[in-house]
């Protein structure tokens, strides 16, 4: 599946109201399980990663009975950063093709603020859901996330752009993006909830490329 | 299991990058249960003590199938003050080889701040789970707890510093251990989550003899 | 059984020291169930009233296997003010020998703040649970809460002073008991969880007497 398809975002907004003295951003609802419906994030500055946070608010009313792909960023030979809700429950990180699980709250139909954070030098990997933080485990020292790949909001690519599977699909709400080359402090990843930008994706100011059935609102935060 | 192989933490950090106006302190994270693994913290000050307050972050994948120790505080002959989460679940603080249980909320992936004080005037024990304080039980009125005796992380030493059992180890990560020797008011157990450090162990500046696979990182709060 | 026994509580305050600026009130812990221990409040002004609040904080192992009373007032000829939880788990609030009924989350080992409202103009009553109201319901309307009883805390007097039930009694922790002749608002109710005081009973000067196998300890706020 090409890219022939897609179109910008400004494009695409449904609802585009603003209130004086709030601000509006972009929400995508995946209102259900397609293998053709994603979203890409265009990139601000090449994906080349020691570290990382990641930061999303999510909301899906889907239950514990299959996989559910929260973010991909494949390089053509392979996933070089995936974030899952797995079969179990667990949510996992991968990294240069590995994986590394977590028993954290599950998801639900009220708003998480999810971040994940990494770092290559040490290999702490943890989550933290709202205003809480996971345990941390090591994993992957020493990797470097690699460049030239693609991030893919919706689907898992199991092909560079496409080979998606309509039973990992994510349905819900996804808005929020953030991602950072570095790890914040646990007190700034708190404040992520309250409007910090990343400074790999911003998502104030990021291109999405929309494909299929996503349906993009701006919700006033 | 002697000293020999101790070396210091300073040595093992494997993660040393500091933010401005941010503050680093080092989390401990046991991957698996072992019989060999565990950290010796330094002592400031001999510990007699009249009474306490014991507060530590704690985050744990273990479910409710076996006992976990939390922290062990050995003299030559026996345990003088350990804090365990018991086989059933509950919680419990041994005080010269006794011990008193509390039905508490049970610990998990996530952080909890845990904190135990006791005062030994009056025998009052209490656990706070993060922000909650349990109620109260009178417990080993009159008892001061004695000195010469050495604190791990990690394991239950049956006997000076060895003695350890795989199947009550540690796994998980903990962090932000510190120690008083009096009780703080209920509003400052709270205010310990915000950094407020021990008197007798002040977990940002005592020395931890690392043992075994036991992983330090920086975390920057 | 009478009043023989009774001595004042600074008599028996276990641990009396303070920290500068912080404060101490006393805290009752009942170990066990007992027919015989229980904490008589003195009331500072009569206790007729056509309207109140009652705010405490609660904590108790005790499961859902029995009725637990936690206020009784009683006139010599029948209970004038009582709040329980129930046998099946619910909270009721008695007043002039009746009672209402309500489904709120249950007591555990962890403080619970509970207050309880009634107006006699409108009928109207509700509990507060930590910072959580419950739903309103319509109740002895235009009833007076009559004088001259007594408050026990601890047992249900079946007469004056006395006929206490095992099977009834309150085990655990009960402080910051405090009685209002009026209804707070909503704000004010969540606000006592930082230390206003009840015009009618003000927990940090009642005087209280304690019998049988209570004890007192002061715990700093």
């Amino acid at each position: 599946m090409g890219l022939s398809s897609d179109f910008l975002l400004k494009d695409k907004t449904v609802s585009n109201f603003s209130l004086a003295g709030s601000m509006a951003i972009k929400s995508l609802i995946s209102p259900q399980a397609t293998h053709f419906s994603y979203v890409e994030v265009t990139l601000q500055k090449p994906l080349s990663l020691m570290a990382f946070t990641l930061c999303m608010r999510v909301a899906t009313e889907l239950r514990g009975e299959r996989e559910i792909i929260l973010f991909a960023y494949r390089i053509p030979s392979h996933d070089e950063l995936n974030v899952w809700r797995e079969l179990d429950g667990r949510f996992s990180i991968y990294i240069g093709g590995e994986g590394v699980h977590f028993h954290i709250p599950e998801l639900s139909s009220m708003q998480t603020q999810l971040c994940v954070t990494w770092d290559s030098s040490s290999g702490a990997a943890a989550f933290f859901i709202n205003d809480k933080k996971s345990l941390t485990k090591i994993f992957k020292r020493g990797h470097i996330i690699r460049s030239e790949g693609r991030i893919v909001l919706g689907q898992d690519p199991d092909a560079f752009l496409g080979g998606f599977d309509v039973k990992q699909s994510f349905v819900g709400e996804i808005l929020d993006v953030n991602l950072w080359d570095y790890v914040l402090s646990d007190t700034e990843v708190q404040d992520t909830f309250v409007r910090k930008r990343g400074n790999v994706i911003d998502w104030e100011t990021t291109q999405l490329n929309i494909n299929g059935e996503v349906v993009v609102v701006d919700v006033q935060l």
